[in-house]
């Protein structure tokens, strides 16, 4: 199945993220160790490269933590944001001063490692699952203060978002179902409560649960660590008339199975909680000019 | 050795975060599933349990998570952040209107499994290291935005800090040497430039530049990717002279050898960018009273 | 149709743009004329009258307002968001020293007064739509930093909640379309780009396109700008294929014809952009105490 | 009477809110529409006409919402804030990346259109009023957050500021006078506390009242909700002394009334408050170049 | 004369300058030295003393640089703003964790030895012409992000606050009347421009100047550099028809002398940008309890 | 001794603190006097001109203050941050449109007197103790919200910074002394604590808390308020174990006796926080072009 196109967030979104980050590793007194060492007029080409095979994402990142600190610093692309690597894949090349160069590495690296490293766990799981129905998506379980642009490595890796904030849907899940007192309550409430615009789904444990909620009608159901053929069966019983989503400790090796078993949607907390970095390094390559 | 006691960061250094991730998760129009679902007035309690064993990290971050949601939640803790934990144990309770707790869960638990993933495998690496004189230190490779808390989880886990910032400390890295000329001439010009109360430290790749850094002077030499043999050797040339750092391609397999070798320092980049997410989970107990 | 419950913002939504409009009341010089004309230790007790018919929205905003000037300050709710009230009726009493009530009387006044207004227009316009589908909804035409706060007023009027962003949900309309290269082309392309969990909603101004779109298939059909003869011909096209919005000149006056059309749906932007502020003041009751 | 000429706020001033206003817009994974259906390197030149007569503000912001969301469109002015337009007046070209021009539009629009909509009331009330000494202002019943634009479209629209803040000036209304005992001891008690560089005004509800303040003296009187024949015997008491400040229930018909007893001043705070937008589309004119 | 009662400002205007204080002041790490040092629940009672002669300002915001610290400290005053002391005055007391009380300390002490020092000199000053009619101002020459502090620490020294901005008044200053073309121009053109409620003064550095100004008129004007017969003889011109305001280089030595030329208001840059730090320490007390 | 490179802070750093200041300087109605006065089209070359001698710093903020207000502006530098100035020297002039200059005028002013005032003293006190070891440092006693900007002036004047923050280092003064039970207890606790890369320094005030705190062992000893004599007896106890600083009441008379007693480092609180601005004013060359 085809995902949306991906489309970078415009920068208004990015600016603040990346302010913040210069601000926490420039301290009060900006880098003592460029201005000690590497004389004032000097200028730079480095480029980034990657050092291990990936999905690359946070290209725009890269670029503003370079632009903030200078504007005189100038990128040139050499892939995507989406675009796989291979170790010694030539990302970007960056020049200017620097002085300026120096200050932006860190924090231009940890953003490209942090969203690829996301993009490329989201890659390798939409390969695994190529040829059956199942999208690959990711859950509110991001790391703080980064969910739109992990959401968009998301995205870049070849996935699909789930809801961005609890604003977005309603998603009953076995707390909710507890308080109100059963399946059938809890999805009662909602369906009187929320307009036609809103979607609902449910979280069900198990095939007895399910019954309950399709007699009631949801607009999706997510099937909480259910085994393959248990998964198989609910598919059978929900027949259309409703999403299917696969959850629940959902790891690389497994995934095929639950896409297999004909589910919709495959989301897992993981591929943006616990992605690790992709290792990117910059390299200078000699004076500029 | 041992590490700087555990102290809690001032409640104005956590709440600027932890507002943006509220602010995330809660979009333009609130939890609209439990307002759906969730009866007004209903109060409960909920249990912080990991799922795996670890080491806790984020407690602060998680009470304050509540309490800025709905000042009516009240947090009693059963450990302390650096106290280890196994799967089931019981971290803090949590009690309140419902409808507050499921509004702050996601955002209380995104801190808490981040921060406690990184004093886990920190806590391992200071495990593994035991009875040598080595600490373990992150670095500057952290995740944007977060760098004053993962700092605190490294030593939550019994690890310690680097350079905080750019701000900190001298530290000549490979790029500078490139630039300015040769492990000499850079080393000299940041003594020159640098008044005595700033620490000097300096990357060096081969026991040829360790030699010339030891003839010049510095206070402390971060030895890049040497191997356990070479790392001895260079101990021995260092003798006491300057503190001896470890750093670049350290596993939790490669630690201890590390160690040792007989350094003082070894630093790893991957315990705050590519920790994973420690599992913790929230479990409803019952209705209130 | 019944709508979602009313929900309060959680206080971590509303306190900045409080802060906000407190910071623009305050100058830098804070209240000059209560220090000058007020003596320091006077409390009073003012109560927040209705002066016309209406329904009310903001209390948590003006009660906010309130203690955010001084902690000092309480407030006794007579009615509550979504009651409606008449000319005369009194909606809350704030109690504390009166310096502090002057201060931020025109604050939580213009909140309660802006908010309530919306709440107000949007109460009428449900009111004269009871018996038939109709739900009344919103738009993204919104006071720009108060969308939040708008959306909830017309939940508090017993509206209902159109996108919150341009992140929500597809909306086609007739720029897209006009790039696109018509219906046909615009709708194939969204269906192709997006998952199973994102609704699509498409603009027709025609049957005609409306004929293309059902052929297609759309989750939503905004009917925009027709009479309501059109718009009955165009629901029975739709035939519950898909959700029926009207949209575009609807009043008042017009409102009634258009939902007995059988659309699920109208929205309009002016109930936000255009609803006048509703006439509530502030009554010195006396001398506290 | 002349105005202040128009001068355009800085960008500094204007730059936060329109951040805001897009940040609400574009939610955590901007426009999912235009990335679906337009073409990646589109481009497109939009125009933004009057649907109504009226008095256009807020050209700043429409243009910086554009170039925050992307410094590629360009922007060129028909008219300028001040200007009258009818139905059908084209106010500015847009140019640029079409996915980029769908994004900005709406927050363009809602500036332009609430800006507008305040200047237009105000124009008709200035016209209303022509040929008498009175000036038209606003008060501080402003919409929250947007004090300083609401403001600057007054004067777009040829009419004059009050007090910005609580910061500016005494203003001594009714509740003021309840808790100091009365007119004379409020009015006494503020002239002893304030240099002579703070204005001082009171509000006064009758003559009797009138007479009282003039005794004592005060730089400006506000005339609270007097009829046109008491408004002109309260302008022959005061014969010059103060500034004479009509409010209080003025309407559009009735402004012209209150402005020929010959007050200087005639203030309402419903020309920002419930001033409805001023009917602004946004038209595509053709594929760019 | 009598000057303004001293309020206090509202919490709300205070917080985010003193929370961006405490920012700078925590780093990354919070209090290292406390850490290591002092012991958990160690409590302290420390006292702020005088260490000169002064008038004090600033207690609220040491008040809520200890409170947002840390909500246990409890802050006792024994004196308030505005109030004189001399060396070994107690003016505070503050109770509460040690550590906690450790980590505020520099920033209480920084705001109110800075804003003591104000008052302080301004304080001084008013002396100093006591019996005369001049009052005692300040400009907007001011430290970067404290003005609304610095205007509050003039009035806590008994002096008085001229234009707090540039929207306050129209101040036609040497630049302007040089492109302007002359006293006359601009001041025909302000009056022409403005209504009759905003205040206009004016720069003369000449007798000829303020002649050509009083035939003109004006509110208030600004004598500029003059010596004290200059001035005695330029009030005499002035003769009560506007506000008399002398300013240029004076000091403690001078300010008698132009005070007793007959001035209504002495207005000095340097109170506010150059006035020293009042001397004031915290003493440690003694365990709590 | 040589100091550290005097570098820019990078844009990042200055623009919010500039941001602030304009925001404060501009009110809710921007500029009402250069609206009124100075024609729209205008423009103008002003030059900043030091009106006493002294040392500059501050060029950055000037020049952005500038640019934020109106990017038309362009300025042009004749002197460099950290260059020395006598009255009547050049600095900079700035040319563009008039309105904007004079707008952006005070805000530019206030930083670049501030700074250089701060960068004049610490240079005055830099030429005291010429030849000998000491170098001139500044403390944590900083104008709230500056801390970064005033450590780079003292950079500047040719001084050193010390702590910039408590995460920075270990700092016992005497408070903690007093809590921990004695010089003794508080220095082994904290070399307990801290691990090899946290510099510890201790405060003592008697030579016998100098005899404890060497055999323990520190980097640093800060000798407070000691006479030459007794400091010069305390720089031959030290014999180089440690940095000796001497610091508290020391004064431009006493400074090179100070020095000359042989310490490391001289820090005063009062080079950033009484420092007296430095004059600078703005002058009108002409109508630009």
């Amino acid at each position: 199945m085809t995902d949306m196109p991906l489309a970078q967030l415009p920068r208004t979104m990015l600016e603040p993220v990346i302010r913040r980050a210069l601000d926490e590793d420039l301290g009060l007194a900006g880098d003592v160790t460029s201005t000690a060492v590497i004389p004032k007029g000097h200028a730079s080409e480095v480029v980034a490269c990657a050092r291990q095979s990936g999905r690359i994402a946070g290209l725009d990142c890269a670029e503003l933590a370079c632009t903030l600190v200078d504007p005189a610093i100038r990128v040139t692309r050499h892939v995507d944001d989406g675009d796989p690597v291979v170790s010694g894949t030539v990302i970007a090349t960056f020049e200017g001063p620097s002085r300026s160069l120096l200050i932006a590495e860190r924090t231009a690296l940890n953003f490209m490692g942090h969203l690829s490293g996301i993009a490329s766990v989201t890659a390798d799981l939409v390969r695994r699952v190529e040829g059956t129905r199942a999208a690959i998506a990711c859950t509110r379980k991001t790391t703080p203060g980064l969910r739109a642009l992990e959401k968009y490595a998301v995205r870049a890796g070849g996935g699909m978002n789930h809801r961005y904030s609890l604003s977005d849907a309603v998603l009953i899940k076995d707390n909710h179902i507890a308080i109100a007192g059963g399946v059938g309550p809890a999805l009662t409430r909602a369906k009187q409560a929320v307009g036609h615009m809103v979607k609902i789904e449910i979280e069900v444990d198990t095939l007895e649960q399910l019954a309950k909620v399709l007699k009631i009608g949801a607009d999706a159901v997510l099937l909480d660590n259910m085994d393959p053929a248990t998964l198989s069966d609910a598919v059978s019983m929900i027949d259309g008339q409703a999403i299917a989503e696969a959850s629940g400790g959902i790891t690389p090796d497994s995934v095929r199975a639950v896409a297999e078993a004909g589910v919709d949607l495959i989301s897992m907390g993981w591929i943006t909680h616990s992605a690790p970095c992709l290792d990117i390094g910059l390299d200078f390559v000699g004076k500029q000019g």
